[in-house]
């Protein structure tokens, strides 16, 4: 049997201390798939003495993470610790630069430097990986950069947060409120104590950025993501989506439009036959469509030791058998510079939810600043709200000028008849 | 730019012209993926005048599709042929004896001959692909081999045949009977004139066979897969299988059984929340279960031009990228002969359909069987006929052996009150 890979391992949490045991409990096999040994020799975290249920004597330790890039005894560096930046970031640079290949899960640091460290992968002929960035356990970038490598793309969706899954379908299911289901989910471990990265939505806009480039072949544009989380979304919502025949989910949307990037993170209103609607919990989805092979639909688990480690593996072993192809695809200088979509020009379905004084003329109002704007409506509902004297007012629109509904929006804003803030949510007809 | 991959192409029927026009249509997008052009050089076929919109000026022609494998202007073969012997075989031999990289979408080819070829193309140190032989447009083939990679994987199933659940879809949404379905689907084209390789099993089995060996590392044997296709669901089936919860789908199963190997296809009852339950029409889905990553879910076109021949590509565009791994993800020496698993040893719970005289007794007679064999039964509903007098009884078990319902259905046989053949079905609860 040819030598072993050798892997510098920096980051040990439940991710690092997946890859360890997998690589421990599935050796044997790994070994055949991967036509030699995959190994670890060195490993590095912040701290040594952490228990992980792990025996660390058979490695060697590091205490600086950026060393393992200096180490002959490594072949392969695989970068667990995170953050877009810092050590993460000096540490895959040194790697690659010194000719590794590394494998890394850290999904924002790719959103913020991907091409950067791509053209530096490049440069040295070696690889850089990265299936456990997104998506978890679903090898959507194997499947995005190779199985749909034929097609031209130009839609990429899903759900691409567990967490936002978690909560929107506990929500749904135990019909509790948004911020209790938030606490219990912190208090359990499932939900980090400062969630933004989570419920804002940035975590999927990382996501989504990667995805995008890979699908259109354009470069990573992080910056132009519109991202817009869950923290609005009320168990009112869910009810009344679930009515009209939708169910909703942080949806991370990429579209190549005419030559133009549109990314998105929102809430939006999935009708209950589409595929995405029914992954729930924290699964993740993901629904590519190709010009060839029409729309493929993906799911599994997102997140997680199992998962992610399973993600790495796979890049290792794909290293191990000597594939080096290019991290994006395609050369990073053959990725294109798509400018970024105007939203003006976005059309669809909308779900306009408000709450009003319950007197009369309100409906009237609502619904002259819709045609006020040439928006038609297709289904309406109005309920009164016992506790507060409020009505809600629930409406779906017809295909409609983005614009046109949020202009219309805007009007009823300005009438002393709308007492709370108007939610306001994309209907995904595709 | 370094020099094109030059393609001989064996068959132009759809999927032929497919490819033919998915590599002039996207050439640019594939050459940037590629990193260097894919061009075909010469093709083959049968008819060379058959009408097929495509202009095959550019390409030499070759009479004797075998040829393909001898010219110098040709690096990879394309065999859409079809056949699991014959000139398919000779053609997919001879090429990979050459040198030359095979790419083919026969699965009966694979499923009689697989282990030969690979054998064939690891000795010469060639490719041998085969994306678009299962499940059409999904890449499973890569995501097995390759994204699961890290993982033990001890169950994959799936609906891998488009006709039947474009029948099986019809029959249920139209309320129609099978023959009418199987009649119209002739009629349009979607079902061949001799539908037996549909709609008994057949294909389905070739497909699963090769899922299995790429799955569990095993040796290919399509001999042991036990077929049942879907010739005897009534619609009685289907409307029964709703009112309980569950959808009838043609299920293509394969798990490693304790170092055993059970493999079958047979229609089953699929809980409507599982994914596979939501697959309709043409729709192909597998479902694959890792130690590691949990379970994966997979959902596509799984025949047709367009996506037949973006998994052809996506094979081209790998080997353009000289990535030669092992057709079944390990040497084939490395595969493990796994043998047959004793389906005595199997439980689950199961369906029973039985027509029966509607006179005092019969029940008694029914459920008496059940017991004499200890199978506990979960529901039972029993209605009248009206047309022929007979009435229906519908069961589900528990969780039983499957031999003791087997002789439990064997001794109702042979009871006087049962009419017509009982109908049983595995229920999928996994």
């Amino acid at each position: 049997m040819p030598h072993p890979l050798r892997i510098g391992l920096a980051g040990l949490g439940n991710v690092g201390a997946g890859v360890v045991r997998l690589l421990a409990d599935n050796a044997d096999l790994v070994a055949r798939r991967a036509d030699r040994p995959v190994v670890v020799t060195a490993v590095s975290a912040r701290d040594r003495n952490r228990n992980r249920n792990l025996d660390l004597a058979p490695y060697a330790w590091v205490d600086d993470a950026t060393e393992l890039a200096g180490r002959d005894d490594v072949d392969v560096v695989v970068e667990l610790i995170g953050g877009s930046d810092g050590p993460a970031l000096t540490l895959a640079r040194r790697s690659i630069d010194a000719g590794k290949a590394l494998v890394t899960a850290n999904k924002a640091m790719l959103a913020h430097h991907g091409l950067d460290l791509a053209a530096r992968a490049e440069a040295r002929g070696t690889a850089l990986r990265y299936e456990a960035a997104v998506a978890g356990g679903i090898p959507i970038i194997k499947a995005l950069g190779e199985g749909m490598a034929a097609n031209r793309i130009d839609r990429v969706y899903g759900l691409l947060n567990g967490t936002c899954n978690y909560i929107l379908t506990r929500m749904e299911s135990e019909r509790l409120a948004f911020a209790t289901v938030l606490a219990e989910a912190q208090a359990a471990g499932f939900a980090e104590a400062d969630p933004s990265f989570d419920i804002d939505g940035i975590d999927t806009a990382h996501k989504l950025a990667i995805l995008a480039a890979l699908a259109f072949g354009s470069r990573i544009d992080f910056g132009s993501v519109a991202t817009q989380g869950i923290r609005a979304i009320e168990l009112a919502d869910l009810d009344q989506a679930a009515a009209l025949g939708f169910r909703i989910k942080l949806v991370g949307l990429a579209e190549n439009l005419d030559g133009t990037l549109f990314q998105r993170v929102h809430p939006a209103l999935v009708p209950l036959d589409h595929p995405l609607a029914a992954a729930s919990g924290a699964l993740n989805a993901v629904a590519a469509e190709g010009d060839f092979v029409g729309r493929l639909f993906f799911q599994g688990r997102g997140a997680g030791e199992g998962p992610t480690a399973s993600a790495v593996v796979a890049d290792l072993v794909d290293i191990a058998r000597g594939v080096t192809t290019h991290p994006f695809g395609m050369p990073v200088a053959a990725l294109t510079a798509l400018p970024t979509a105007d939203p003006a020009s976005r059309r669809g379905r909308y779900y306009l939810r408000l709450t009003v004084a319950d007197r009369p003329g309100v409906l009237a109002e609502l619904t002259a600043a819709l045609r006020d704007h040439g928006v038609s409506i297709e289904s309406l509902v109005q309920r009164g709200q016992s506790a507060s004297g409020d009505a809600m007012v629930v409406m779906i629109t017809h295909v409609s000028a983005e614009v046109a509904v949020l202009a219309s929006l805007a009007q009823m804003q300005g009438s002393d008849a709308v007492t709370g803030a108007p939610v306001m949510m994309h209907i995904l007809d595709f």
